[in-house]
């Protein structure tokens, strides 16, 4: 089997993070190490799973589902994983993965070197959430990509945010890309491959758990030179994945809050501790992280814009898909608005730019936000 | 003249923070330097107000007003204002007062000693208040005072919530004692000098004046050994007591708010740029300041027990539903591990009260974390 079907067949054997099995590849190749597995006589979880996996099964369900499969040399494999094989271990885990699966047309090793980590809790709070969005637009418009992990809370509002601008958003899961998870999250997820990528070093198949999770953590960490933690419990997956990004060395950053409320105890605590910087907004961001991005904001800011619309203006626009026209009559059935009502406000947002007219309707310009949030 | 009555009519003549005369009554004393203002023939301003000065009306006014007069080497006079003498100087100004009147019945050496300067915005949000109110209050509660300007907002909530406590508050003016400044906390400065005091270097007839209240600064920043920041515009009187903690060597903390509050950015600053720690309630100053420790917490957390596990046991962890009941048998083959394993780490982890037996196999306790989720 060759390094490239090795290193597929121990992603689908061997549990992601796992130390042992991540140094025997660095010092035996995936190959040696596959085929030692194949023929091991140990019962060994990893050596049961070698000798049953069935990898044309696994390569039809990624070609079923469009995902490529990078490995270490590929063109678009971040080279910053490559840190995972220094760093110390974080709760008995540990290592670069042995390949990736990558939905989306995006280059992985660019937006990631141009990325920054936004993590947070599920259970976050609409500041929260408010500020995250905030950062990964404010992020997005400077060039620079957002990792996170597509959960609730403060990763979907992260890659909410992102998806307002044309940078590339990365989400890192912890189980197979055939299935979105959460399932709340697809149609986030979708939009996240159609503008940057989905990527996980689970097989389709694979459902997430804990120790996925924690190891998911180590990706999203390793991947940017700098991760922010927005809100988190302080035994939360936020807190491993800041963690992670210390033992690689990255600039870890949180954003304050309320003294009195929950969800920032986490950054507070960092921050007093030395372990993160205070953030802020985007200025911080790009203090420390430098000029990752070059590009200057180009074009006015597109939640400014929204946040600047009346509760029926929303509707109109939010009645829109992602792509594709609408006439004026589906737009006003949508968004639950007389006809009449319904044609003011497409010229009025149209003349902010947020629309524009087709030859045979209505559509959202190119650079507007798509609609669906988080 | 003696020295007691040099001091006092120097604190007439010379605005307070005068480097110069400061550093002329330090090496001559304050009896000689205030004879040469009588004598001298210069038109400058101390000679002037020196020459037409009634010390008799002042310490009548004084008298009427039920004001002590402290110099340096009373009982009750804090020692720690003999930093000033050393510290930089803060806008051209600097030194230890000649001496200053009090009000009230506490030992200002004391209240200082075991005492906490909490300074910010007169245009505070109801936030700040209630922040400044609560670390006040639970100060108060071991024993530390509370020493603040007497303004309105941050000043204000910090002495209302001290005065809850029995712990004395100190109220630092910025001019004579014979009026409450400002006279909306008329009945504030009341309730504090009836339960600790209000000071101040300057006479009783004397009026506050922007310089005034920069020296002033000086002195509540040099009083305790920490000072709180609690929301501040960054060209605010707190920042400049902050530059007075700073300079005293004081220990600075400042308290965090919402990224978008204004007033929360001085503090953000200066925890950003590492001029002060963070602080979120009372824990965080006793941990600088006090002799009190704290208790570790003392309630189970699943979650510490969760990031204990190994490996192997996590797997096992993992191989249990949300409910329901597994034998030992189906548990080993779910994770992938040989029975004889799998028992063993039955055994040890249902010691750490994750699962337990059941009759009929093993399942997770009732209050074990539900294994999904990061």
């Amino acid at each position: 089997m060759d390094e490239r079907d090795a290193r597929m067949a121990l992603c689908c054997a061997v549990e992601p993070g796992n130390l042992a099995m991540t140094a025997a590849v660095a010092e035996h190749g995936a190959s040696a190490v596959f085929a030692g597995l194949r023929r091991s006589a140990s019962r060994s979880r990893w050596a049961r799973r070698a000798q049953t996996l069935d990898l044309t099964l696994v390569q039809r369900s990624a070609e079923r589902n469009r995902l490529r499969f990078l490995i270490p040399g590929d063109d678009g494999w971040p080279a910053a994983l490559g840190d995972l094989a220094t760093a110390d271990a974080v709760q008995e885990m540990g290592g670069p993965p042995f390949g990736l699966w990558v939905k989306g047309d995006a280059v992985l090793a660019e937006a990631s070197a141009r990325g920054v980590a936004i993590v947070g809790s599920r259970a976050a709070t609409p500041y929260g959430q408010s500020v995250a969005s905030d950062l990964a637009a404010g992020l997005g418009g400077h060039g620079i990509s957002v990792v996170s992990g597509g959960a609730y809370g403060i990763d979907a509002a992260a890659h909410s945010g992102a998806l307002a601008t044309e940078a590339p958003t990365v989400a890192v899961m912890a189980g197979g890309l055939d299935k979105p998870y959460p399932p709340g999250n697809a149609t986030l997820l979708q939009r996240v491959a159609g503008q940057g990528l989905v990527i996980s070093e689970l097989p389709p198949g694979e459902h997430p758990t804990r120790a996925r999770f924690l190891a998911r953590n180590r990706l999203i960490a390793a991947l940017c030179p700098a991760t922010i933690i927005v809100e988190a419990a302080w035994r939360s997956g936020a807190r491993n994945t800041v963690s992670w990004a210390s033992a690689c060395g990255r600039v870890v950053l949180a954003v304050p809050g309320p003294v009195h409320s929950a969800t920032s105890t986490t950054p507070h605590r960092l921050i007093r501790d030395a372990e993160a910087v205070l953030c802020t907004g985007v200025a911080d961001v790009l203090e420390l992280v430098g000029p990752l991005g070059r590009q200057p904001p180009s074009r006015p800011d597109q939640h400014r814009r929204l946040d600047a619309l009346s509760t029926d203006e929303l509707a109109v626009y939010e009645a829109f898909p992602a792509r594709g026209d609408l006439d004026a009559g589906e737009v006003a059935l949508r968004a639950g608005l007389g006809l009449g009502r319904c044609l003011a406000i497409l010229d009025r947002i149209s003349e902010s730019g947020l629309i524009e007219s087709s030859g045979s309707g209505w559509r959202l310009t190119p650079r507007a936000v798509t609609p669906a949030g988080d």
